[in-house]
């Protein structure tokens, strides 16, 4: 029992390059045999070490583990499921570490966002305690680019890259069309709290009047009259208009434009439909004939067209989270620094995991222009390094070849089930 | 005065390959310059011709017009103009006329779907009577591939080609989530009339179970209690379910679910499309949490991930159109002819343009399966070569790099002007 397992484990919303962190995770272990036992994955998230669900990661091929860096999605499953405070959910934290010992983890890989490196830390705080140390380390991953600490989160880069792809080819559609027909297009985009997604959009236009004509964030409130003129004064100088909204657009009051009146199971309303709601809005004021799409999913699963900075700092951070991880270190996030100078560069620091947990980081109001609608030069210096490179999968048919791994189940060891 | 001009104008609905039609009428008028004189494009479609508002694509560059290849929507711009019957739009018909009378055009190049065939075949008959000939030849074009008498439209391919890809990848999203966050999927897909676009999230799946679990046809009546009862034993079976609708979808009185006028918990009227329609008959009626995209233009315009057999076809029948003109031939619209035998090819055919005008063609009720659901071996060996090949365009900071015409007036020749 001197090699110890690694447990990894993937949580919350996916992105199209999760895998590659776990792939970077996989491939460094198994290059540090001597050292590291097997890496087990847990079924669906941290809900697989609850239930003892745990996959054997040490069943897949060399190639199918390389797949993984080009597969978007989950590969081994993710959950919703927020483990709460200490005291509230003692008995969830006491069955992981059980599970763990029970399975001769040593290293905890927790691959998620805010929320995770919360659990990650209590999980190796209550370790300690237990008697059972274990080293855990928080691997960012969130689309929303909202955790602080690091550069930028896994998973944001590709989405900003589909988002300023889609709404120049969409934008170049509406110019072709807008004599005649439509003259407002509005793209709905992911970004609850933060407008980094929305943002990012603005990487698109290169010259004055070029798309998207208005950008609407989550930090700035939403003001009908305002956004009507624009959109107005936009259709009379260039013939069109688009429109980029977060989902997050909101209200002064705090009233979400899309609010459905769903939340999930971490409480978050559940949004959608701002899109069609701002046409409707449009419809009715200025009479303009309208088109909306609201991409979701397509998004952040959009692998085809996944940032290859985005890829390779994925697979980076996977990579670094195993060999901190050899070096002794827990409690940590591995993150991205950002060089100094003209060029972009990058590198591997590491934050601890207690500045990580529960602050979310929005856009600087410096990154939006004065009046609201736009990104500022600093924005584009920020942005437009993260979705630089393509890394196309391989194809087959027409189609991506994603891998399909066998996910075989490893044996279970304890007795107790667990209700969840 | 012996070399006459080429007239070309892009109609309707634009697609991510129209301009490679583009691309071969000009790249092929211009290999015949002792015979061609210069290619006048029509901006905003027939409406510049109206106008006298004409293009002078001589002023632009090689690069530029090789450029066109991989540049999605309409170059020239295109508009939704529909010239009636000769008696009930003689007057337009008639400036058309005078307009390629002034400009020494000699070919008339219509770039669009049905209602384009129709007027252009009605533009070759009235030039005959008013003694001012013109070879009218259409080059086909539409996502919506229900033209009749060429095995496809060029445009739908890459539809077909997004549409399977972000089935694909939203499903592997979804399929991570599901134990504990989202069980139903709903991408709405587009086709008015025709299934063809739906039809084609087909190919994303290649073992049982795979994702789309259910496609919605507007050719097949919806059945509210059937199609639930289908979500219901999907999710329970593979514990997700992801559905690919026809914007057309429709009851079987011919409403069409979009327009149904559904309320939600509010009792407000759903806002805009099927999916948030049917995205709340599952939450009403199951339970289930969903998420739903509306892909909308980004489905057309998508040119980054462009199908090469598609753009292929769409440059070949734009130089087929000139050659076929130079050959003397009118009234005319190359089509693609698919070869016999197990292996895809395809070569370019002539269709006499008064079969081509006001006739849709439908799915095939064999290309549907019994149930309604889904696509059968039929269908999948028409689609799955239309999807096949990437043709990636040109990157510059992440971003593909588009053309921009210049987009020079042909300076104006007649007094009149004309009052559309």
């Amino acid at each position: 029992m001197s090699r110890k397992n690694v447990f990894y484990a993937q949580s919350g919303g996916v992105t199209s390059v999760i895998n590659a962190s776990a792939c970077g995770v996989i491939e460094t272990a198994r290059k540090h045999r001597s050292s590291i036992g097997k890496v087990y994955a847990g079924r669906n998230g941290i809900i697989g070490a609850l239930r003892e669900d745990l996959i054997d990661t040490s069943k897949e091929s060399a190639t199918a583990i390389r797949g993984l860096a080009s597969t978007p999605a989950g590969a081994f499953g993710s959950c919703r499921h927020k483990l709460k405070g200490l005291e509230e959910s003692r008995a969830e934290y006491e069955r992981l570490i059980a599970v763990f010992k029970a399975h001769n983890i040593g290293y905890f890989f927790y691959n998620g966002g805010g929320d995770s490196a919360d659990t990650c830390l209590k999980v190796s705080q209550l370790s300690e305690t237990m008697g059972y140390p274990l080293q855990a380390i928080h691997i960012p991953k969130t689309i929303d680019n909202d955790l602080p600490l690091t550069d930028c989160c896994p998973g944001f880069g590709s989405v900003a890259k589909y988002i300023a792809i889609s709404t120049r080819e969409a934008a170049l559609d509406v110019a072709s069309m807008c004599e005649t027909s439509t003259k407002v297009f509005i793209l709905e985009a992911m970004g609850r709290h933060a407008g980094w997604i929305a943002a990012s959009a603005g990487l698109a236009a290169e010259q004055d009047g070029d798309a998207p004509h208005i950008i609407l964030f989550p930090e700035i409130a939403f003001n009908r009259e305002k956004f009507l003129a624009r959109v107005r004064r936009t259709v009379k100088r260039h013939g069109y208009c688009v429109i980029v909204a977060s989902e997050g657009a909101q209200y002064k009051d705090g009233t979400f434009l899309a609010e459905s009146g769903h939340k999930d199971a971490f409480g978050h309303s559940q949004l959608g439909g701002l899109a069609p709601t701002l046409a409707q809005m449009v419809k009715d004021e200025l009479g303009y004939k309208y088109h909306w799409a609201v991409a979701d999913y397509l998004q952040r699963s959009a692998r085809h067209i996944a940032s290859r900075t985005d890829v390779e700092q994925a697979y980076g951070l996977g990579e670094a989270a195993v060999e901190m991880a050899l070096q002794g270190k827990n409690a940590i996030m591995p993150c991205i620094v950002r060089g100094k100078g003209k060029r972009y560069r990058w590198s591997i620091g590491e934050a601890p995991l207690d500045q990580v947990a529960n602050r979310e980081k929005k856009m600087p109001r410096n990154y939006i222009t004065r009046d609201g609608f736009g990104i500022t030069e600093a924005a584009r210096e920020y942005l437009a390094p993260l979705i630089v490179g393509e890394a196309y999968p391989e194809y087959r048919n027409g189609l991506p070849r994603y891998v399909r791994l066998k996910n075989i189940a490893v044996e279970k060891k304890l007795k107790a089930t667990f209700k969840l």
